[in-house]
């Protein structure tokens, strides 16, 4: 007899129908002689639903009040899985956050779970029962209802896996698992096998937006094996899971890319410490997230800062910039570029194979595709390209490292 | 500065423009220094919606789960209304039942309050917060979310100022207040200013179904003084309270009627003990709920029972007793009437003054209408009329009373 936690989102239980589909998913589980603990999302729309009310009454509402309002969300899906699982005939009982023992920190509508107690999840396990637990809440030590941002209910069901020491955590999504790249934009990607934590991490971050990084993180942190798969069919998905020696066998493990991408350079900047700092600081304050920074010197000692941004947030990272440059330097200046996207390969075979950024330069010049900026990791490479020749980029870089289907 | 609490029930937050009303009626009483708890109820629509979702997964949904389902209904009312009330620049929290400290015993769907630990409101209420409390829920002693069944959000209101002991209850309804007899009825009917307890169950219990008796029964055994009023004006309205010498003077109080009832009446039944509750026993099984209860003697030695009930379970009735009469005797037989109706005076005036009954029957008598059952306890005379003459039998009595409006 295992035990089992499987998450379904938002869009799994988003119908009675689809409700119903999870039950008897979870049914069949329970049929093989494992125990089984789900872990559900509000339905489908619901959580805007919310929102939207929420902003008819106030420009900011306080975010311990949408804390309150959006965990029903959740709770109703629970309640809604379990009554379906229990009308086929199957013990059930749904578990809040609260009941799951969760309890979080951190600010109102972004908690972060520090601790989780399963004793009551335990006891309702012993007793024979399918546990129906509330995806992306907990309570604070305090005692107040806490949601767990973006990402949450992965987090949850990887937490939970964590404190229940289960034997498998399955993500049950739209997708059938991780693909070495995008399958719309590479005909040929294959679904990987298995993939390190840190190689999902870089995929996430560079772009395939399977799942948040926190939840690996956290996964990484706590060695929970997990599994992302479909929630519409029974095809094994691709496992993640700590490294081990098999997989530097393999280069490349994946190609992701991310477009909408737009380029600040600052040039002219003096060489002295505090310089970085204070650009970055400036971005910081406005809220605005950078990724990619590559910074270089020039012949004339002055400096040269380059860094990527999501294009909406350019026009945002101009206005903050122009008052510092003036304060830099009478040569500083400022350069942008919208309208590139970003190109990664991710592997931890990198770390034991040479020529990798090389062989990617050349399938890229091959192509007829400049590279824009490069920055590098140690098992991950990135370049920008021009948007319009991402996915040529993309195919051709998947083909030189052998990644297309037989 | 006074404490007040304030229930507003599902029509009153039924929409994000009422919400916004609620909100500046209790933005309006924290204005006059007052410290404000408001006890909400679901938006209009969602406890039918939910039940609805439930439905369609099972036929009979585990209890458990309903009540986590339905729960969520108040607690997005407490979220809202909070949030409106913040926008207006008023400091709140939303209150759920485990945070308001409700401890509930008693099945699922009908969770009867055992105690509240107030102190966390009391805490949110020192910290000048306007408290937003969710009607119609607590917690069991092992953690699970109970709600309190029909009428459960009065029963919260109450329940909290008793905790909290506070200085003024008020009921916000879509009535006015307590009337001598319904005004869609008897055109000269008065507002009551005030009632005592006991006369407010009688009124409840035959037909004024303005409160549920539970609600009145919890406020009369901690001594909750509560007020029923509008939510859509500022008229005073009826203030509930302990009997109080002055209220003799008036001999009735109210007229009260219950339409769409039936009889049944058995006849033929041995003087033996133990014939009684084995004929109530069987409705009591059945799950009907009989009312008035009338036994009589005849000369032949033999026992006449009737009782009445909603013609709705007249046919069950008819089925579950069907077996027993053979039982009972040879001689037992069943006689059934349908389309009848109650007519109750209520007062604690009855208790010192005589010849009640005799007014009202003279009342009902030159009217011409006949009475069937008769029955009477210390402050109340019920009787059963043809339904299709309840409207004069209401307006005849009210008149002989001399409640009708100068």
């Amino acid at each position: 007899m295992a035990l089992i936690v499987q998450k379904y989102g938002g869009t799994s239980v988003g119908s009675i129908d689809r409700i119903q589909n999870v039950a008897a998913r979870l049914k069949a589980e329970r049929d093989k002689g494992n125990q089984v603990v789900a872990v559900v999302s509000a339905m489908g729309g619901v959580t805007d639903k919310l929102l939207g009310l929420a902003a008819e009454l106030s420009d900011a509402p306080p975010e311990r009040e949408l804390d309150v309002l959006l965990s029903t969300g959740e709770q109703q899906s629970i309640a809604l899985v379990s009554m379906a699982l229990n009308a086929m005939g199957i013990p059930t009982k749904s578990i809040t956050g609260r009941q799951a023992g969760i309890i979080t920190s951190g600010g109102h509508t972004r908690g972060r779970i520090e601790d989780i107690d399963p004793s009551y999840m335990l006891d309702q396990l012993d007793e024979g029962n399918v546990l129906i637990v509330a995806g992306f809440q907990g309570l604070t030590s305090d005692g107040s209802i806490h949601t767990l941002g973006r990402g949450g209910s992965d987090l949850t069901a990887i937490a939970v896996a964590a404190a229940l020491k289960a034997d498998l955590c399955q993500i049950l999504t739209d997708v059938d698992g991780v693909y070495t790249c995008d399958p719309r934009i590479v005909k040929n990607a294959t679904k990987i096998k298995e993939i390190s934590y840190d190689e999902m991490l870089e995929m996430a971050s560079s772009g395939s937006k399977v799942m948040q990084s926190r939840s690996v993180e956290f996964a990484s942190k706590y060695g929970v094996v997990f599994e992302v798969r479909s929630s519409l069919n029974d095809n094994p998905g691709t496992l993640v899971l700590k490294e081990h020696s098999d997989m530097e066998q393999v280069v490349i493990r994946g190609v992701s890319i991310e477009r909408s991408q737009a380029r600040v350079t600052i040039t002219g900047i003096p060489d002295e410490p505090g310089m970085s700092s204070r650009i970055l600081g400036v971005l910081g304050e406005a809220d605005i997230n950078i990724d990619m920074i590559v910074a270089n010197i020039s012949s004339d000692n002055m400096s040269r800062h380059s860094f990527t941004m999501h294009s909406n947030d350019l026009g945002k990272a101009q206005a903050a910039l122009k008052p510092v440059l003036d304060d830099i330097s009478d040569e500083a200046a400022m350069e942008t570029e919208a309208g590139i996207a970003k190109l990664s390969c991710v592997g931890i075979g990198m770390r034991s194979h040479s020529g990798v950024a090389a062989k990617m330069f050349d399938a890229l010049g091959n192509a007829g595709i400049n590279i824009g900026l490069i920055s590098t990791s140690e098992i991950k490479i990135t370049v920008t390209v021009d948007e319009h020749q991402i996915e040529d980029a993309a195919v051709a870089v998947h083909t030189a490292f052998g990644l297309d289907k037989q």
